[in-house]
């Protein structure tokens, strides 16, 4: 290992300055309030939970787990997401809360990188969980608030893309017939790497006719039209109960006025293996991934000994602030008092009342400054109260 | 290793139910709305920092460290406090903005509990540092803006306790002769162990006179009366300068009207061992921990290879709810409307108007629920919009 500077930060960990820090905030605050509207509650988890329950339910790559251990020797891990930790508060705690339950967190997870210089290792997430509602309503309720989180957060030219696990587990089950390849198949469409997925169709003992069935399932993407060409690729009952619900979600979406952003993607395969049915994302034109994205996940809270249907999303707020694209301007403090000892008092009251008022006043002892014409510059206004006698000036 | 229940949280790790959330966002709001109108900008550091350079800065114990590996066998920690961190960031990216630097911080700190089962071992800090004066203006501020935090946070009946470490350092060591005799009797006054200090003082080879300076310092807790007592106690240059520091801060306090609360302790010793000057606490009647506290730690910067004077404080956010003593109250939500399929477009409009008007609205499709009754009497007011035709009936 070699010797660290002291400023160094671990791989993929980062700060966030005041400028960064403030257009955070004001877009974790237009979802926050959103999602307030529709009545979802705020809860918070604890940055460490057991690798043995939430660790494992996540469903997050073993290797991007941060690990550690506790004293009695359990192994611990940073949350690698929010919806295991809820599932857990959900089966436990609020357990006999009414359903449907509505909840909220905004919080950071954690994701370890190998050698992926770029990616952040932390990063936060607004998003709901909807929790003992099977309904098509419930799906529906997620891309709309998902999609109104986003109006109101001011995200320009985003698109949603909304597909069904069940459908794709449907539909390769039915022509490849064994789960190990049904679960290589969806790796590749999880990567978008559609070049390997052709390849390793073309390398499978298959009729033609099952080729192209695996071959057209990478054209499903489009407009409502896709539901009946879906149709004509499968013939279990779960694929065609996966594409009729699907539909009643676009109809649902349809009605609320929703479908104007909304695509349909049958290739959209959720990193998070506890999906069941219908999944989203949402993209931003020129940002190379989404910002956010969710779906339904009925078997999850069972791993907590409570079977319970659920469905939820979240959404990265570094994405949302770069989808924003604002330029950050450093922060211009409102008004700065700066004072002689002598005059102290005066000052005091001066900034009182102008911060009751709501301004923000940085109050300063003249000697405290090395550079008081630099220091000066950083303030809209400036005022001084030096010297034994006399009136405050005003500069700015 | 026993099998874990799964819905168990590792030791000293808590969930935030909505109604201790809000409670929480409403005094974290108090004291950062007080903090920014003093001029004071937010920065986020990241939850994970290198051991070997923010986790041996930030003086907290070894054992109390939450450590991790990282892949190239660094030691990681959780930060076990928000100052090292802003001195990281101060001494490396914020090392050219212009001096005096005052930023401002919400987030969770980590110390590992061994066996104490009731304490936190993750907690939120509302706090500040003043980074690049060395005043007593700047001392003053610090206690001021504590105070009006706590003020505007509507905390009851606390108080201020205002000492400095270079007083107890100079007379422990002007009778003691030696650093680490020195070192033993603050560690009995960090622990409040007055009887255990008395017997050290006891067993010691010291003159009677010696003996009751040591005695002495154990009574100086009160008004500015105070000041002289201690004054008579020491010889060195350091103890009187740390004297006159400190009724310079007292001084300006009284100018500020801000001296009521504030009581005088010479035995006050932070556990932070990094503080070099002015330390100062915060209690709450009935509360058997401070709320908060912080001081001047001169020589923080330096370990970062940037030598500058700072001091700073942190509020317990745990702690201030609990001062508030607030009842926590079940979240009502505004008002929920219940739907039946064929109503759904017509309870959506009505929800819109509702939300554009600022009300918390819940949607929920009549089949989604088990309970009715049960889950109806949660919220203010409920609207049906059930059946095929007809207008929306209203209840409560």
């Amino acid at each position: 290992m070699s010797k660290l500077f002291m400023f160094e930060k671990p791989q993929g960990m980062r700060d966030t300055l005041p400028e960064l820090y403030e257009l955070k905030q004001q877009v974790k605050k237009a979802v926050s309030s959103e999602v307030e509207q529709w009545g979802y509650k705020s809860v918070q988890t604890p940055t460490v939970e057991f690798n043995e329950t939430v660790g494992t339910a996540s469903a997050i790559l073993d290797r991007q787990l941060f690990k550690l251990l506790d004293q009695e020797g359990n192994t611990l891990v940073l949350r690698p997401d929010m919806t295991a930790p809820i599932a857990r508060i959900a089966a436990s705690t609020l357990k006999e809360a009414h359903r449907p339950l509505r909840l909220t967190y905004d919080a950071p997870v954690f994701r370890a990188q190998q050698y992926e210089g770029g990616k952040p290792a932390e990063f936060e997430q607004v998003g709901v969980e909807l929790i003992g509602d099977a309904s098509a309503s419930a799906d529906a309720e997620m891309v709309s608030l998902m999609v109104s989180s986003l109006e109101n957060a001011g995200i320009p030219s985003y698109q949603t893309a909304v597909g069904h696990v069940g459908f794709v587990n449907a539909l390769l089950f039915e022509v490849l017939g064994q789960e190990t390849r049904v679960e290589e198949f969806k790796r590749y469409l999880y990567e978008k790497n559609y070049v390997g997925f052709r390849k390793a169709v073309d390398e499978l003992p298959l009729s033609s006719l099952d080729k192209r069935r695996l071959y057209e399932l990478l054209r499903l993407k489009g407009g409502t039209e896709i539901l009946e060409k879906a149709e004509e690729l499968t013939e279990s009952a779960e694929g065609k109960k996966a594409l009729s619900q699907l539909k009643q979600l676009l109809e649902i979406l349809a009605d609320y006025d929703m479908d104007q952003n909304v695509m349909i993607d049958l290739n959209l395969v959720m990193h998070m293996s506890y999906y069941t049915g219908t999944v989203f994302e949402a993209y931003s034109e020129g940002l190379g991934y989404p910002l956010g994205g969710g779906g339904r996940y009925d078997q999850l809270l069972g791993r907590f000994h409570h079977e319970e249907p659920a469905t939820g999303f979240g959404l990265r707020v570094d994405r949302l602030t770069e989808a924003l694209g604002k330029e950050k301007k450093p922060l211009a403090s409102d008004l700065c008092i700066i004072f002689s000892r002598e005059r102290r008092k005066e000052a005091m009251n001066e900034a009182r009342s102008h911060r009751s008022g709501g301004r923000s006043v940085v109050m300063q002892e003249i000697t405290g400054i090395q550079q008081v014409d630099a220091f000066s510059a950083q303030f809209q206004e400036v005022q001084y109260f030096i010297g034994t006698n006399g009136n405050g000036g005003s500069g700015s």
